[in-house]
């Protein structure tokens, strides 16, 4: 596959401090950019990073046609770079442009492109257990034109940005019982930028509550407990754990599959079904609810401290062998290459 | 108010066949935008229409923060201009906004904005019945910041296409048994950019089976009639009209309360209340349904042919006193200044 390639004459790496990134807000010197036009994806160009010209009657500002994905790069001790399953980064960006009535992205642009583009970007990825590069690929709608139907131009776009590792603070969460994330037969199992802007506004009135983050429940009934704003729900009733089934409402995490699979190898009792509020409630008030945690690719693993539900307030108790932390070293060690790998997790770059 | 002004040089009118517009692809010459930074509004400019620069992190990309107007400028024989109820769109886009947590727009940047920018392309707004100047105000995140939380910056933007009477073609429509528009308690009342983009898909199937929109039923049970991709929906029975109740998965349309009201000046009997797919299709198979017709801004009202649910089909009977037609004329004419305006709708620019 032929990509142009311009590369910036100064790099600015020497101006990040990576001992002390936000997350999400520096980025590396370069971008890959592919435009869809005449029905076709175009010769794509890896070039410095930086703003870029859009017409304002661009569909995306108006209509929304915009997806995304978030992986990560790993460096080993050798200076081994890795991808965690990025297969299904590239199928779930597809399967969320099919939703959204947008181009799939070809194979090649998205995997030749990335790995391009990693091995331009090598001196971003830092060593060291917890670094790592956050990985944006997303699509958008470019065609000017103010008319609510699909756009005939896009641009696949994929801009990186280094990460230590992420600890979100203690988190506790509001069940939500009034506003909901996505509706049977929506948009909710795709990366829909709209999904997002969507939940931002209950979850500032949660932050007033003193609460961090929201889990979602079914919008029908408010009754199933389904996934936070960006992170899979794990529940542990005992020794087992359980989550909620993907749907037409639930973004299928590649976090939450990986640990799916690890507790099935680790014989750790697993049920994938729907979890009421009552159930967990229940649960809770006999003592039987030991951990929540949340899965995805920017926190691995995110334990949950507390929650509330109408009236009802509780605190996870203090463990010292959890099943979040168990999961997250072992995903850790495969991301970074320091255990075996037996489902071909890893991808060298 | 202060507002930054930039004119072009040359206009490009000239260019600009009027006869043969498609909606929402010319643009005037200028445009308005307002940058909010700092916890607050800037000085609005007005200057020449064209791309812009953008982050490729800007958050609107990714998390879909974007809200968005659509409004018109009517020109009456004297060469006055009017638009139609602005308040109403005022406000609801600041409703809109602040379901998505983002900041109100001023009312002075908002109306002083426009109508300063009205005047400017004062001739491109034509005379004549049906043509009108289609105006459409936005608000989108601009920061750059790939985290899933509400932006410090955004950009609230005006930008104005000519266009004439709307034709959409005959418009025959799926009701709705498996996608959905919104949930309960999720942002359909918004006019979200999301909200949008998550119909094309759907849409694009009705298409295949040759019907032209969808109307959305309630994401729980399908059962209730809701509204089409971008208009309000009337049903008549008989000669009493229903449509269904404002909720938080509808969009609260200015030309739908337009029409309830001159409903109500007319002696039309008008039931604002749920109204199911099993009552309409019962009125059909008696002979008792009459019309069904969507209501905007874009088209004024829309006639809709025929419908289809499940394996039932119905086509509309051909009326010569509709109220369809009823209805547009009576709006026409208070858009155009041609009537008595007695709710003081028309507001003289
Ligand atoms: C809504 C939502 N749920 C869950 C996840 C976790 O998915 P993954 O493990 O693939 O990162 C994400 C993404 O990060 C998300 O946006
Ligand atoms: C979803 C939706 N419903 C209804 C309408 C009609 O609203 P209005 O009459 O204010 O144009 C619109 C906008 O045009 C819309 O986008």
């Amino acid at each position: 596959m032929d990509i142009d390639i311009q590369l910036i004459e100064q790099s600015k790496i020497d101006s990040v401090d990576f001992n002390n990134l936000t997350f999400g807000r520096t980025f590396t010197d370069h971008m890959l950019v592919c435009n869809f036009a005449d029905g076709k994806w175009q010769t794509p160009q890896i070039k410095p990073y930086g703003p870029m010209l859009f017409e304002p009657s661009a569909r995306v500002f108006h209509y929304g046609q915009a997806v995304f994905e978030g992986m990560k790069a790993f460096k080993d001790d050798n200076d081994d770079v890795f991808l965690f399953r990025p297969d299904e980064n590239f199928n779930r960006i597809n399967k969320s442009a099919e939703r959204l009535a947008m181009p799939h992205v070809p194979e090649d642009v998205f995997t030749e492109g990335l790995k391009k583009l990693l091995e331009i970007e090598n001196d971003w990825i830092k060593k060291g257990f917890g670094n790592s590069l956050y990985i944006r690929p997303f699509i958008i709608a470019t065609e000017g034109a103010i008319a609510a139907s699909p756009a005939e131009e896009y641009q696949f776009i994929i801009i990186c940005s280094p990460a230590q590792s992420y600890y979100a603070g203690e988190v506790r969460v509001i069940f939500a019982e009034k506003y909901s994330r996505s509706a049977d037969g929506g948009v909710g199992y795709a990366k829909a930028a709209g999904n997002y802007a969507a939940q931002f506004y209950p979850t500032s009135l949660a932050h007033k509550q003193g609460y961090q983050q929201i889990i979602w429940t079914d919008a029908s009934t408010h009754q199933y407990l389904e996934e936070a704003g960006t992170m899979n729900i794990f529940f542990r009733i005992g020794d087992k754990l359980v989550t909620a089934p993907n749907n037409d409402r639930i973004l299928d995490g590649v976090t939450r599959k990986s640990i799916i699979q690890l507790a099935n190898d680790n014989n750790i009792e697993i049920e994938v079904r729907r979890v009421s509020v009552s159930e967990i409630k229940e649960a809770a008030r006999l003592g039987e609810l030991k951990e929540i945690f949340g899965s995805g690719t920017a926190a691995v693993i995110n334990p949950i401290k507390g929650f509330k539900h109408q009236d009802y307030v509780f605190e996870l108790p203090e463990l010292t062998n959890s099943y979040a932390s168990l999961f997250k070293e072992k995903l850790l060690n495969i991301q970074y290459n320091k255990s075996e790998d037996k489902h071909n997790w890893r991808v060298k770059i």
